[in-house]
């Protein structure tokens, strides 16, 4: 088999089989296919496709390019879920201690990640104590005694995935649905879960912004994972402003908490559950979504989701007293307000400004060298559709840097458009995706 | 300016700009570009077409990427003849001295090349003492006292044509109209020639096989021709059988002895023919078509173009006497006839497998290292339409090695295909390409 064939097949508008595009991956990842036959081949990609079966191929190649978690030892099925990512998402922090609560077993491996806000492991750093620097051993036993567990990543998962995302960040071969599905489900699949829950986000902050593009995405991920024989669901939720309304590290868990005590904000209930529902399904707990969420309600109402929460932190060495008196969190030294500078209505977010401007004030990583400040954020007052008057204020923003401070207002300022005329708030919910199709809200 | 953004409006079907097109030729020769990133880009190309503006843009900007030949220091008005290559293709050994004879300057630099036979410097070295190796001042010397020299080629004429040919050789994206056109045409603007004739070949033992692509290259490179300010003139020839009946090295010199002796093919006559008229009317020596024939076949019935040959050949070292007596030329040891398996019409010749019968008989060279032998070929003896009876011949093999002499003999066999029905003869001389238009036969 030679590279320079398989390029050329794909030029052709040829499909490729499961030995060829094996050949690719394995190549790619050893060195002996070079970048520029990689990135010819990925450009044939982008502009002449790969059906659902080539692309579940290429998902699996690359999933089996590294290790692959044995979580064989973990009692029970295992339920996974991942978000296609954006701002003010801190579902993993309700989902996860809520669907522990119901004894469905919560192994989470996390990274650092780049971005507005840290990842969920620099986020938990909110406890003092806590970390995820936790043996194989201990973690396993974690999962299985509490049912939550959650572990920096340390292992090799699907390097190719890895090396192919570094060559089409550079080559102009990004937004191709194929190729973001197998990137993001060949982690997934490495990672050993039987359930994937998929939280697709769609509109102005997120990688997908348009509906149909999301619907598309998703599809393809389910038809990926339903192939590689995990039952996999996928959720369209909205991201045309944050969600909820705190962005920043030690903000999200707070909101997170007051969330898992029954006072968070609609939105983010209304995301976290319908996930929640899914992984409860996924795992045979429930039969379907209605009991699902009757079982979800109850153990938000008794405070299991909440006493399972401190019972991970104390778990992990963290002190859990914060999550019953969230002022016990170290606190950010300057909050300042931003205030609308005329009367009207919200009439659009540029969301990834918002998540910029958590990350000017040192919230999130530019490099992966970047240091944390997990204190430090936004709190959104109004949303798409609320109302203003000239003067109120739209955000506070918590810092520690007064330079810092400033950049991040006038950021924030120019995410707000505010019109003269009332616009409807966005759904939460836009659409459910399974192998057997679509169902929209 | 980012190649990321360049990539991206190619890959969006977007046309880019002279400046953009520059600067992706200046950076990739430079090496601030890297090969990842240029391969991409031409996949771009290949699936989603360049414009003729934008190809013109990038010969221009290729032939710019090195030396400019400086011609300015010959009398007159420089043309250049090149074709797209074929077997048994001699018609510069013809062509050279016929328009050489009427005054115009032929000044050529000529590289070594890979292939079935070596290039036109290798089958001058069938002259002995002929060399190439001679100085600037003597090159221009010679071209404007005899009008006719040959120079090996030394200049570092369009490096950046080199590189991305060197590239798309090993990505799949070689067989792209815009990529073929400027890459041959980037040298030909680069050898600084006013007039440009180009032989587009067709058939199976063409690059291009099909009548179609031939015309559209030719279209192509007349129109950035054009473009460059270069009167360019394309004639599309058959190359579904040899050029005539010779393919090696002296056999090809002797054979266009012959021609300019009046005693050669008919189609290697009509071929040279063609070209050199379309020569003198670029020169502005010619009025027509049917003007420049007249003169043409003048020179050719004097002696005046058998005579210009072994003048160039004296004034570069060389004997001349083998252009009067043939028989003085080196000849290859072994000789032997392939004959016909069985009695019928020769209804297809695998035009390029006689091509390898040569290279495999050591006539040509297979990478840049080897040896050529000058003296071994095939002579044909049987071309499409012709009757054959069993045992008849089919060519003549030269050969100096017993072991190659078999293999070569294989080979050939399996060139002819034999059928039980005549097929017409196909023509010569198919179409020309003016930027006028399209004139058939």
């Amino acid at each position: 088999m030679k590279m320079y064939d398989l390029i050329n097949k794909k030029k052709n508008k040829e499909r490729l089989s499961r030995e060829e595009i094996e050949f690719i991956v394995k190549g790619y990842t050893e060195g002996t296919v070079p970048d520029y036959q990689m990135s010819a081949f990925l450009m044939a990609v982008c502009l002449n496709g790969m059906d659902h079966e080539e692309t579940a191929a290429l998902t699996v190649a690359m999933a089996h390019s590294g290790d692959l978690l044995d979580l064989s030892r973990i009692h029970g099925i295992k339920v996974d879920k991942h978000s296609t990512g954006g701002v003010g998402d801190k579902t993993s922090l309700v989902l996860g201690p809520l669907v522990a609560s119901l004894g469905i077993p919560v192994a989470k491996m996390s990274g650092r990640g780049l971005g507005h806000t840290g990842g969920t492991i620099d986020k938990l750093e909110s406890f003092p104590g806590f970390s995820t620097t936790i043996t194989t051993e201990q973690f396993i036993e974690n999962v299985n005694t509490i049912k939550m567990a959650i572990v920096g990543q340390t292992a090799n998962l699907a390097p190719a995935d890895k090396k192919i995302y570094a060559l089409r960040d550079v080559t102009a071969t990004v937004d191709n649905i194929s190729l973001i599905a197998s990137s993001i489900m060949s982690k997934k699949i490495a990672s050993g879960s039987d359930v994937i829950v998929l939280d697709v986000k769609t509109g102005s902050g997120a990688f997908m912004k348009t509906l149909e593009d999301s619907l598309a995405l998703a599809r393809e991920m389910v038809q990926i994972g339903t192939i590689a024989g995990r039952k996999t669901y996928a959720v369209i939720t909205d991201m045309n402003q944050p969600l909820g309304n705190a962005v920043g590290n030690t903000l999200e868990v707070i909101e997170a908490i007051d969330t898992l005590r029954g006072e968070g904000p609609e939105d983010l209930l209304e995301v976290s559950m319908t996930l929640a529902s899914y992984m409860l399904v996924g795992a045979g707990v429930a039969k379907d979504v209605e009991e699902a969420e009757k079982l979800l309600v109850q153990k938000l109402e008794d405070g299991s989701a909440l006493n399972k929460f401190a019972e991970f932190v104390r778990a992990q060495g963290g002190d859990s007293r914060p999550v019953f008196n969230t002022e016990l969190f170290a606190k950010a030294g300057l909050a300042e307000a931003v205030t609308a500078p005329k009367e009207g209505y919200i009439t659009y977010i540029h969301t990834d400004e918002v998540g910029m401007t958590s990350l000017v004030l040192g919230g999130g990583r530019e490099t992966k060298e970047s240091l944390i400040d997990i204190s430090v954020g936004v709190k959104i007052h109004k949303k798409l559709g609320d109302h203003v008057t000239k003067g109120e204020a739209l955000a506070t923003l918590y810092a520690n840097d007064g330079n810092k401070l400033k950049e991040a207002k006038e950021r924030l300022l120019k995410a707000y458009v505010i019109g003269e005329n009332k616009v409807e708030k966005p759904k939460t919910v836009y659409a459910i995706v399974t192998r057997d199709g679509i169902t929209s809200f």
